[in-house]
């Protein structure tokens, strides 16, 4: 157990939940979880029943450190990194700050703006692919075995059985369209890319130094930093190239296994899919906060810091947050983000 | 001249507008008019083609005179009722300060909430207007050609034509179903009730004295009163009957008029009436204030202190203002109000 750490990825960005999720309180920090707790909370809490808190390492961007360090208990480290450089930069750096303690460190990554609800579930796969990462030096991801074809999804398509749900990697495939993704759902062969890894430091940094070797020598060199590893990710960085440990490591490396999942699972990547976890009223709406619905049907209405009204519709999500209002068809919320950028455009946030 | 004077109706509490419109902001004060003006702002405009400005008079809510105020000029009176109780003892209340200054008072009586663009036809009806009503004791009504049926509105059916466009009125009419309003708009001779009116004020008080003496008495002693006519209307108006002019004067008495306007007339009862006079986008969305719109059409679009994005709707109306939101499609915005009744159950404002 003594060489087993976590790395928490709590960077993003992403523009789903606008005007509720800002830059500024994205994704991760709003209380989507289960009790109103934030994602990152909850991941946390995951991490910890693994691994103890002084051995979870929480990456962020540099202006989300107070926020986030409100989430964790006083143990969890909390780096912010100075400029966004994707995942494999994010991994590297870690690997290489765990491996100042270990030398045989092994690492989980966890996403911090997923849900998993069997947390025990999690806990003893958890305890599966740290084992099989301590055994072999192997690139372990978990899959999900897909319930619907997703086209946001990247998926992995399974090889060899080596032992009940741990299988060979045949590929890792970026996100198809809806063709391609009923094809590969229909198959059974094919699993959606999870985003939680594990896998031993030194191993992840052989494998970036096989297949990016300009990334992988300066991340390898911020082993030994000490309390200088803020300082030191800020002169690295930058210069770093941005790349997703996806098409940086896993799609080259020959030694990538898949374990399914043995718990649930959902990105809640959209209105959608977080409004189905939430209690519903008769006719099938989701009122969070501050929310008001009058004869709507399917409605999702977050009324957060003000009063968020719906009236006579159907199957739209009405947001009252941060000062702005979006109303919006839930199934084209997608479409968001032209929000975003339009408010970009003018130069506000 | 010197005994024509206005009365301007401004203690509105119209629900329609929520939540841009709001108990201390309510409809007359909004930006409704051209060029972002206030109605009760463009209402003063049009009082003051017809009179000097110390001959209008603006009745409001107690609580709204600040608010009023900033919307007039130095030289108008405003008179904050202590409890609404309705246009009948407004008109009287008016009617008998008015004879303080002249025993031949003859006076308008605006409402502050509606639209008139044509501003100079307006000014030749009321001067039309004031001089039957000098020259003879008659309770004079603007009527509205109507454009449609609606049924939110009163009706006049106009009697024996007078001359030109005055006529007797036959009757008075409550709001009708839309099958009478079909009927009636296509027999020509009714008119909507505009509620501009044009009376003596001797006239006035002496027709409310015939139907309602008991609500009479208080109001015609309310003359004399002087500086002291705030102080007198808050003992006197708590125990007066609230009822409408039309109710209480105008479908009882033998002498009331009816003068066909020969202005424009929109009561903006809904934002569809109102969104109807704003620029439109080639799509035919309206965006007032800090709003935006996604691949919208027809809808209405309103940021007021907040950003209010609408993305892939169709027909409704978004408003995010004083810290509240409200979707609804156009044509069901009439249930507005019971997102206010919802809320005041609640206990909020």
């Amino acid at each position: 157990m003594s060489d087993r750490y976590v790395l928490v990825l709590a960077g993003g960005r992403g523009e789903r939940f606008w005007p509720w999720s800002r830059p500024e309180r994205p994704k991760q920090l709003l209380p989507l979880a289960p009790g109103g707790r934030s994602l990152l909370a909850a991941t946390l809490d995951r991490a910890t029943r693994v691994v103890s808190a002084d051995r979870v390492l929480v990456l962020t961007a540099r202006d989300l450190v107070p926020a986030v360090r409100r989430e964790c208990g006083p143990q969890v480290e909390v780096i912010g990194e100075p400029v966004g450089r994707n995942t494999a930069a994010a991994i590297g750096a870690a690997a290489a700050r765990f491996l100042e303690r270990s030398s045989r460190a092994v690492l989980a990554v966890m996403p911090s703006d997923h849900l998993i609800e069997d947390t025990a579930a999690f806990a003893a796969d958890l305890e599966h692919a740290f084992t099989a990462a301590e055994r072999e030096r192997v690139l372990l991801t978990f899959g999900i075995r897909p319930s619907h074809p997703e086209t946001n999804f990247g998926y992995v398509r399974r090889g060899a059985r080596i032992h009940d749900r741990l299988h060979r990697v045949a590929q890792f495939t970026e996100k198809p369209d809806m063709e391609r993704a009923r094809a590969w759902v229909a198959s059974g062969e094919y699993w959606w890319n999870s985003g939680i890894f594990v896998w031993g430091a030194a191993t992840f940094l052989d494998a970036l130094e096989a297949s990016r070797p300009a990334l992988a020598a300066p991340l390898r060199a911020l082993t030994g930093a000490g309390a200088r590893f803020g300082d030191r990710l800020d002169q690295v960085f930058p210069a770093l190239e941005s790349v997703s440990v996806d098409y940086a490591v896993l799609e080259h490396a020959p030694n990538v296994l898949v374990l399914e999942a043995g718990f649930d699972w959902d990105d809640l990547g959209s209105w959608s899919a977080w409004a189905r976890r939430q209690p519903h009223d008769p006719r099938g709406n989701v009122c969070f906060g501050d929310a008001l619905v009058v004869d709507c049907d399917g409605c999702v209405v977050v009324g957060d810091g003000g009063t968020a009204a719906a009236v006579a519709l159907r199957d739209t999500v009405v947001v009252h947050a941060n000062g702005a209002t979006l109303s919006c068809p839930l199934d084209r919320a997608d479409q968001v983000r032209r929000v975003s950028e339009a408010l970009k455009t003018r130069g506000r946030p």
